[in-house]
């Protein structure tokens, strides 16, 4: 996350210094003012729009019994999103986000609301127990749709969210191969497994890994293990990165997406923002992998994005530091003695 | 801060664990809107406003070089937020906050302007190496200036920010002579004190606080060392936790004032939530004696309530979260298999 200094950082470093303020007195926020620039190509990017979108979609490995909860959640979930019931949805009010919904490829029907975005590729992933989860036409197609869905979006930053029963278990298998970390630290109780279910959710993912190769690729990684939400999600980052703007990463699964998309777009990591530290073991490994420090650190471990949508105000505020805050000379007060 | 359990805090559990998220998967949020409801007395208040009140003023102590600043910057300081740069200011906009600027005894004339709450006690305390800071009639006038200020307020959150030169070394000694932890631990660089600066700074915190018994009351304390801002919080927060609202505590200044406020009617703790962990080194001291987990942890260390302010949001979807949300019963979402 340490880029060499650049005219950019020097620039902004300057005008962040002159502010009225002590010498690095907002200390993390003065970090992520820094982070905005860089993302946005601007010394002082003007940010106060914030949308999340929330991608759907079910795992076919939720057949082997690695989540406390039934399939049928899933569904479940984006319903509830739709009618503003959800954490992500009381979050985004309390925080001045707007919310939308991608069926990214849910399991049963086509769910008929006219709120919800349609982008199913196939009604949930086949089992990655047993086979490649998605096909690499199918990752394609999540991908495109991704990076369209972000194209349509005005939002100054981006959030992104996601629900699929089983999801834990496929960012688990993404970042073991591709940062080769070790499976074990990497596994966590999802939405609460009890201790017999963290036993059969770890010897289900072990013998998934054996399957294929220890190291993948990003993109070899998501077919074999990914699932149709993370795969768009890995698409909207691409997009929102080339057009410039921040990403706020939520937790676990955002961050294998984040992975995926590093994998494919190194220079997209310029525009990540970790929103927060997730309380599902893995994260804390992806995230000293990629030497991420998030900005909140709240226990949380739901999913949704209602971690990045929480750490949206301290962006906006960072943001609103370079754009209109004082400095020392404007408002005529003294420096140091 | 852990009350034994009440019907209330079964009441709020309840609530919480019944809205449609893994048990426990929104963390410290499910804490922080536990305090909430104990707060207000109610299971699911709904707090949808915030007002920060910045109270200014000078302290005599300025005279013995214990600021990297000169003490005309805490008058500058109040021309800034009074004209929106300050970096409280722009942090109240980012989070949808309100602000109001209190002269509680910034030295020299009074400041005229239309938008300054005038509530000087006098033109600063005087110097608490040599004597008393302020008189006991001048503390309760500035407490009862404080109690009133806050029942002009109709925000459903209360924060309360601070200005004045030289009150970190005000803030040591009251942390030092209530809760008689060790000096060493609680001075810090306050505003960016470099190695010499912080040795004098320490000399004079150690012959200041020789002046009296090693333990002090609160209300003797705030007398013996305090500023006129820091009684006038103090007073805001008795007043505040009166009318049954919850108290964004901001970094080292504002937890002394929570902690003179506590020493005079412990069930203020109730209404105390607190937003931020500040890089001033005595404020984890002093969090730990209260045995607090703030909200946030950023490394800042600037004061005016800025850290309350980026806590606010998380403040506000903890309560959403209890008004808002949907259970699983409401939305029809399966609970675990």
């Amino acid at each position: 996350m340490t880029d060499p200094p650049t005219d950019l950082d020097s620039t902004v470093r300057k005008l962040i210094d002159g502010k009225t303020k002590p010498l690095g007195a907002l200390g993390q926020v003065e970090s992520v003012a820094l982070q905005l620039a860089r993302a946005t190509a601007t010394p002082a990017p003007r940010l106060e729009s914030c949308e999340l979108t929330i991608f759907a979609a079910d795992h076919g490995i939720a057949a082997e019994g690695v989540s406390a909860y039934p399939q049928a959640v899933t569904r479940q979930m984006v319903l509830n999103f739709l009618h503003g019931g959800a954490a992500a949805n009381v979050f985004a009010g309390a925080v001045g986000a707007s919310v939308r919904v991608v069926d990214a490829g849910v399991a049963g029907d086509p769910i008929g609301h006219p709120d919800l975005l349609p982008r199913r590729i196939s009604a949930g992933t086949r089992n990655c127990l047993i086979e490649p989860a998605m096909t690499e036409t199918q990752r394609d197609n999540a991908i495109g749709a991704g990076r369209n869905l972000v194209e349509d979006c005005p939002a100054d930053v981006l959030c992104f969210g996601e629900m699929g029963i089983g999801n834990t278990s496929a960012a688990t298998l993404i970042a073991h191969k591709v940062l080769d970390l070790p499976l074990a630290g990497l596994i966590g109780r999802g939405t609460g497994l009890d201790d017999a279910g963290l036993a059969r959710k770890s010897a289900v993912l072990k013998a998934a890994s054996e399957r294929t190769a220890p190291v993948l690729g990003a993109e070899a990684a998501l077919c074999e293990y990914g699932g149709f939400e993370i795969a768009m999600m890995t698409g909207a980052m691409l997009g929102a990165a080339r057009s410039g703007r921040p990403i706020l990463v939520d937790g676990f699964i955002s961050t294998s997406a984040a992975l995926v998309a590093i994998g494919m777009e190194p220079a997209v990591e310029r525009n990540l923002i970790f929103a927060h530290r997730s309380a599902e073991p893995g994260h804390s490994e992806i995230l000293e992998a990629l030497n991420a420090r998030p900005i909140l650190d709240l226990a949380m471990r739901l999913g949704e994005g209602t971690g990045a949508l929480l750490a949206w105000p301290v962006v906006r505020a960072a943001s609103a530091m370079l754009t209109d805050m004082a400095s020392f000379e404007s408002a005529g007060v003294s420096g140091p003695a």
